[in-house]
C-alpha cells in the first residue's frame, strides 16, 4: 500500500537461515551506501534454527555506488557471510508482463483497466489467447494480442511459440487471467514461481474443473476464488491470496459464477499487484506476503 | 432473527413436489383455523418439476383447534394432496438438547452461556463427555453432567450407556461441541439430520484429523469453520453454515487454533439456533436455511 | 439471486397494516388467476399493529388475464380490502435506467460491463455527465452519451434539459455513479426512491466532501461505501446496501480511494440489480430488502 | 500473532523524526548487547519529513547488560540522537490489569476466559464495578471484585477510591467491558492511551447513548463495534480495532444487541491484546498497529 507515487526506489528481498545480526547488517550497508529505508518487513520460522524472510524498500537517489556495483557490493559484505538467497528490484523498470486468457473477459480487463488508471505496478507487455474473441478488448488498450490456438496435437507447437514470444518481449512474469489450457512441466519449469494463476474455489477444497458446479453440489455456504503459483502439480502451488463470500441454498450454479467473478477479479489484482512489488517470497511450496 | 419474544407461536417445514397452489393452499388453511402467519420463506429447486421448500410461522392464541386436531386437519386438507413431508413445532416446548464434548471448552461453554443469557431457543438437557475435566463448568449451569469415559473396547457399550441416557432425557437434538469421537453409524441412525458438528475447517478442504495443521501446512490465506449434520461417511454431511477468518504467514499453527475458536464458537451457536428454530431443512445432502 | 433466466414472470411489491389473511388472500388470488408462485417473501413491522411488507415472483405464461385486466381484478379483490399500496412490473419489460456521472469511471464502467453481459435486470438508456470525458468509454457500448454541464448559474437549466431528456427517454431509475453535482429537491422530488446514489463512505460517518480523508483523519480502522436512494438531506436517504473493508496505518488517503473503488462498484452494482428486480421496499426513511 | 511461548523477550516501541539510519541504529545496538530481534516493523508518515514508528521484539537470554544497564545505554547511544520518545518492556513481566464494568458480563466474561486459558499477554489485578451483580463470576476465576457504586454526588469520591484501589494494585492499564459511567478528565488524565473502551457502534457513526437504536433508526446494513483509547472527549480518542457484521431489515434492536454483543467481545479481546503486547503507538489522535 504505501508505495511512493515517484520511482525512485527500489526493493530487496532476502532468504537466509536465521541468526543474530541480519536485520544489523543489511540496514548498516544501505545506510553507508546512502539509501533511506522506507519500509522493512522480517519473518522467521524460528528464531533458533529457521528461516529468515525480509523485505526492505529504500530510495536510491542519493545512493553513492552505481546499480551493479552496489549489487556486487551488497553480495560480498552481506549476502555471502549470511549465505542469503536474495533479489533487488527497481520501481523505475516495472516487469514486462504476459496474460493469458481463454474466453472469459473479467479478469484480464480488470487488469487491463487497472493498468490503464496506473494502479498496476508493472506493465502489460502482451496478451495471448487461444481464442480470438478478446482481440478487439485488448487492443483498445492498445496492448498487443495474440492469437494462439492449442489443441492436443498442437500443444507443443503452441507452447513453444508462446515462449519464443515471451522471449522476445522480455516477459518476467505470466497471469493466467482464466486461461483454460493446462501448461506442461517444462513450460511451467521456465518462469517458476513467475506464473501466477486465478483459481475459482477456496483451494484446496474443489481443485480441478467446473469448481463453482463443485460447490453447489457439496452445498457449501461460502465460496472462494484462489491466487497462486503454478507448479507442476495441478492447483497445488503456493497460495498468495484468497477471498471469500458467503452463498445460500438460493444460489444456482449460475449465480456462483457471477457471484465468483468478483472474487476472482479482485483477488487475482491484488495478488498481481503483491507478485509486482516483491512482497511475496517462496518458502517449501507456501508464500510470505509482506502486504 | 425476528422471533417474537413470546412464546406463542408455531413452526410449520414442508416439503414436496413443487406444483402451483401451495403457498395459497397452506395460507389459507392456517388463516381459516385463526393462526396469523408472522414470517414465511419459500424455495424451489425448479418451478417446473421440482422439488419445494416453505417454512411458516404463525401465531398460536387464536387457533380454534386443539393441537393434535389442527394437525390431523392439515394432515387431511393439505399435506395428502400435495404430498408433503412435513413438520409443526411449537415454540413454548423446547427440544431437549444433548451436547456431548471432549476436553476443549469452548465450544460448549459458549452454548452454556448463551443458553443462561436466554439467547438459546433449545433446552440443555444433558452435557456428556468421555473426559470428566469439564464437570465443574457444566455443573455451575446446573446442567447434568455424564462421564462416559470411550475406548475402543468400550465404545459400543459407551453408546448403549449414552443412548439409554437420551432416551431417558427424551433427547432430540445431539450437538458435538467438540466431541472428539467417531459415532458409530448406528448411533448416528437414531438421529438423522438431528446430529450437529462443529469441524474446525472449511469444508470440504482438510477433511479428517487436525484440520488447523493441514491448512497450516498448505498455507492457506483465509482458514473456516463448518456446522454440519452428521451422517455415516466423516465430515460429509449437509453442511449448515460456515464462517471464515483472514490469515498470513505469521500465524504458527497454535495461532490458528486460537483464531479458530472464536469462529468455532459462532458458526456453532448459529447452527445450533438456526436448528432449534425450525429454520433448516434437507434435501440430497444439502441445506435449505430460512435464516 | 433466483431469478429465472426467462422472463416470463412478475414482480408484485406490497405495503399494508398487517393483519391476518393477507398471505392467503394474495397465494390465492394468484392461483386462481394461473400465476405460480416462485419466490415469496414478507416482513412485519409487529404482527400485532404493524406495517406489513411482502414481494411475491410469479410466473406469468398461464396467466387466464390480460395485464391490465389483472392489475384491476387485483386491485378490487386484494388491494383494496385490505388498503394495501403495490406494485407490479414484469420482467419482460425493463426499466430504463440513466446513469449520471462526473470525472471518475469505475462506477460507471461496472454498470456498463455488467449490462453488456447481461447481469443487470434493465435498460440502460443513457449517460449523462457534467464533464465531456467519459463519452469514448459510453458510446463504446452504443449508449447515448450527453454532456450536460453545470455552472452555479446554469443549474437550474441543466437540471432542466436532463428532465427533458428523461421524459423523452422514458427513464424511470437514476443511478448516480459518482456524480459530483447536488440534485435541487424539485429534481430529486421528481423521482422519489427512483435516485440511486453511491457514496464513499460508511452512512452515516462521514457525510458531504471528501469521505476517505475524512476517515483518514479520524484513523478509522475499515472503511465503508453505501448506496442509498437520494432525498432533500444529503446523504440521509434510506440506505439500500453497505459494504466494508478492512484499512490500517499504512493506507494514505491515495490507498483508501485505490480500495474504496473495488467497494463502491461492488455495492452499487448490488443495489442497483436489487432495486431493478423490485426488491426493495421504502418505509419511514428505511428500506425493506428482499434479496 | 508469532509470539514465542517463553517469556524470554522483550519489546521495544520507538516515535521520532524520520531520517536515515534509525533501523541501523536500533538493529546494531541491540545485536551488539546479544539481543536477537524476532519481529521488527516499521511505519513512517513521510520518509522526507515525517515521523518515524517502529517496534522490535527481541529474545533476552543472552543479553549482556542488565536491563537498567541496557536502557540507560539505549538512551545514551541510540535514543537521544535521533530524538526518540521510547519505551521497553518484558513479557516476563505482564501489565497489571484492572476491568472495570457495569451489569453487561459479556465483554468481561470474555478477557477473565481467555485469561484463565493463557490466551492474554497480561495480569487481571482487579475487577471494579458499580453494580455488585457480577462478583459471583469474577470471583470464580480468584480475582478480586470491587464494588464501587457511583451515584451524581458521590462520583468524585468513587473515582478517588477507584484510583487508590489502582495505586496499590499497581494498574497499569484500565479496560472499560461496558463500563456505563464516564470518567472525569482526572481520571482519564491519570492513565494517557492506557484507558481501552469498547464501543457498541462503528465510531464515528452514532456516538453517546444506546447506538444499536439509533443503528436501527437509520436503518443501516452493517453494524459494528470499536475499541479506541479513551479521551476527555467522549467516543473521540484513538481508534485501536473495529469489527463489522451484515444486518438486514429483519434484525431487531434486540436482535442487533444480541449480534452485537459477538463483535464487542472479539474486537475488545483483540485491542487489549494487542496493547498488552505493545503493538499499538498513538500520534495525533491515531493509532499505528504493529499486528
Amino acid at each position: 500500500m504505501p508505495t511512493p507515487a515517484h520511482a525512485d526506489f527500489a526493493r530487496l528481498r532476502v532468504t537466509c537461515p536465521d541468526r543474530p545480526g541480519i536485520v544489523a547488517a543489511v540496514s548498516t550497508f544501505l545506510r553507508a551506501h546512502g539509501a533511506n529505508i522506507t519500509a522493512l518487513d522480517q519473518h522467521s520460522t524460528d528464531p533458533e534454527a529457521g528461516v529468515f524472510f525480509m523485505r526492505a524498500e529504500f530510495t536510491t537517489p542519493h545512493l553513492d555506488l552505481s546499480r551493479p556495483a552496489l549489487e556486487a557490493a551488497f553480495a560480498r559484505v552481506v549476502a555471502e557471510p549470511f549465505g542469503m538467497t536474495w533479489s533487488l528490484d527497481y520501481a523505475a523498470q516495472p516487469a514486462p508482463v504476459a496474460v493469458m486468457v481463454s474466453r472469459y473477459d473479467h479478469a484480464l480487463l480488470e487488469l487491463l483497466w487497472r493498468w490503464s488508471r496506473g494502479e498496476f505496478p508493472g506493465r502489460i507487455a502482451c496478451v495471448v489467447s487461444n481464442h480470438d474473441a478478446l482481440r478487439g478488448e485488448v487492443e483498445r488498450f492498445d496492448v498487443p494480442f495474440h492469437h494462439i490456438p492449442v489443441t492436443r496435437e498442437t500443444k507443443a507447437e503452441a507452447e513453444a511459440e508462446t515462449l519464443a514470444l515471451f522471449e522476445r518481449e522480455g516477459v518476467e512474469v505470466v497471469v493466467l487471467a482464466r486461461y483454460m489450457q493446462i501448461l506442461s512441466g517444462d513450460f511451467v519449469a521456465r518462469f517458476p514461481n513467475r506464473i501466477i494463476n486465478i483459481h475459482h474455489s477456496f483451494l484446496p477444497a474443489f481443485i480441478g474443473a467446473d469448481p463453482y458446479r463443485q460447490a453447489f453440489e457439496r452445498g457449501v455456504k461460502v465460496i472462494g476464488a484462489t491466487a497462486h503459483y503454478v507448479t507442476e502439480e495441478l492447483d497445488a502451488g503456493p497460495i498468495i491470496d484468497q477471498g471469500v463470500a458467503r452463498v445460500s441454498h438460493r444460489h444456482t450454479v449460475r449465480d456462483l459464477k457471477d457471484l465468483g467473478r468478483t472474487l476472482e477479479r479482485e483477488v487475482l489484482a491484488r495478488a498481481v499487484r503483491w507478485h509486482l512489488e516483491s512482497r511475496v517470497l517462496v518458502y517449501e511450496n507456501k508464500t510470505i506476503v509482506f502486504a
